[in-house]
């Protein structure tokens, strides 16, 4: 089979095929329940839950693609929450005539984050659509997992408690429209799409201790600090200065005219932690791989969000308006 | 806000403000945890989950939409591993350009079957496309709750047991044909789409023997018959006069030659029971509402699915092959 027939996503014999030829190679190792309707778990305490649709425009882009983000999107969602995200419901909505090719390379990737985040499928579902109702491949994953670390919240923030980034940020959203087909840039930039599990678990367990965590998807950093000042009535002051960009997201910037504070991240989380322990926060990220990491600022008293720039002023840190570029996930 | 822009899925001030004003007044209390990525709840024991994608066309259809499909089709999977469909994650992706009250009547779709159902959302997502990237509205849909009857599994038929239906077959099928542009056939039928838990608890505490539990979705009776039939080993003889099929969907599938055995239904399921138990769960079902519910056949030596004809020779109830219609769920 070269492309994907309508007949895929009949409920019948050629969707079983499909299944079966296609999707088993790579995902039946992490199926708990084949041939059922559902998927059976054995729970004691609080779970957390999310859920995503993934429309990431191009499909396989510079450090991962759709099939990468979605497994570490939805396992990064979890562990916001300060869950150990352990289980996974995908759905597939694929479009008449997509190459099964690309399928297969999305597919091994997901593999890839599955067998790296230990997390195993409740629930598979595939859907074929005729060309033209979709683009090429969405993908909506669920994820959940018993709570470490709970009462994490964006209405936690109180004056004095620090803000830390895991790393540096907009990566992801500068290779999307440095990959855009209207904008082709050249950069050696790759996407920051990571599971951020593997690097908070240390933190959950050190007794430091955290008041929110968030990971600066759509929107960037700027919608997390928002979200946060809004929801706990607090303001808080970032350092321009002290919050990390690669040097190639800098120069997408530039050129696009657009701010890094506002582009997405997949693999970058945002911290909220009592003062006294925000050396060790970053310290134990930076042990795990975070190099990056490190304090961008604090809760104040007020409202908003501000930023100290390098020369001492302070200017209010939008948040994003309009859209800047869709499909970035 | 008459139509939705892309700016609405920007993760920033648009997106927040299209939640609060278009989502919020259907869905705010059903949600467990509003402004965060995932939702918390306490588990013990057995969970069952199961997902989803709706990209049914037309969205509004006779007898329900896209948004009574969605958390009807997920609480009845979840249903049909003999548990409680207790909570919801949800992800939209809209189409840029998309009615806001056809999305409006779609949310108050939604609401009244949470409501009717007892459930709670767990997890938001929404997404917007540009034009022409997906048609109109897809849903995901992501439905778990506590396993009371455990052990219902494609793999459990036996020589003997009994096979029961719910209702009769094909009405969401022959609606979704009916109903089509390109058909347009006019018929007094509207789909059959419910929630089927209700229905099915009294069945669970009753004490009697269920082997296995289906509903008939895509590819209809026959794709449920033979899955079952080939996980377990088995032949299964069903009676083609005992089948329940209303008279407008007999007229549908003669004027466009089709099968009812192979329509899709979106509130009908399928029983396998132990033959001492057959009356007393059709009785169950009848108490329900399901006036329909009868005897249709039952498992017997040899491989395959069996039609009995009303003049006493056999057939073979074929499978679906190829593709009726494409986008009936």
């Amino acid at each position: 089979m070269q492309v994907v027939a309508l007949s895929c996503g009949n409920g019948g014999k050629e969707a079983q095929d499909f299944i079966h030829k296609v999707f088993m190679p790579h995902l039946q190792g992490f199926l708990t329940a084949e041939g059922e309707d559902a998927g059976v778990f054995e729970a004691r305490g609080a779970l957390a839950l999310s859920t995503d649709s993934f429309v990431v425009d191009p499909p396989i882009f510079k450090g991962g693609d759709i099939g990468k983000l979605c497994v570490c999107g939805s396992a990064n969602d979890v562990a916001m929450q300060g869950a150990h995200p352990e289980y996974l419901s995908v759905g597939f909505i694929l479009e008449e005539g997509l190459e099964v090719a690309l399928l297969q390379e999305i597919l091994a990737s997901m593999q890839a984050q599955l067998r790296l985040g230990g997390l195993k499928l409740l629930s598979l579902d595939t859907k074929v659509v005729p060309k033209g109702c979709v683009d090429q491949i969405f993908i909506n994953t669920t994820a959940l997992g018993p709570v470490l670390y709970p009462h994490l919240s964006a209405k936690n923030l109180k004056e004095g408690q620090v803000i830390i980034v895991s790393g540096a940020i907009g990566t992801h959203g500068a290779v999307l429209f440095s990959q855009r087909a209207e904008i082709q840039l050249d950069t050696p930039l790759v996407s920051d799409c990571q599971q951020l599990y593997p690097l908070l678990e240390p933190v959950f367990q050190s007794g430091c201790k955290l008041h929110a965590l968030r990971d600066a998807t759509r929107g960037g950093l700027a919608s997390v600090l928002h979200e946060w000042a809004q929801s706990s009535g607090v303001g808080i002051e970032v350092e321009e200065d002290c919050i990390p960009i690669l040097e190639g997201v800098r120069g997408v910037c530039e050129i696009l005219g657009l701010e890094p504070f506002m582009l997405a991240n997949e693999g970058v989380c945002v911290l909220c932690v009592e003062a006294k322990d925000a050396r060790q926060v970053c310290a134990l990220l930076q042990e795990g791989g975070a190099k990056k990491a490190c304090v961008i600022g604090e809760v104040v008293a007020g409202r908003g969000v501000t930023l100290k720039t390098p020369w001492g002023s302070k200017r209010p840190l939008d948040i994003l308006e309009g859209e800047l570029l869709p499909r970035i996930c």
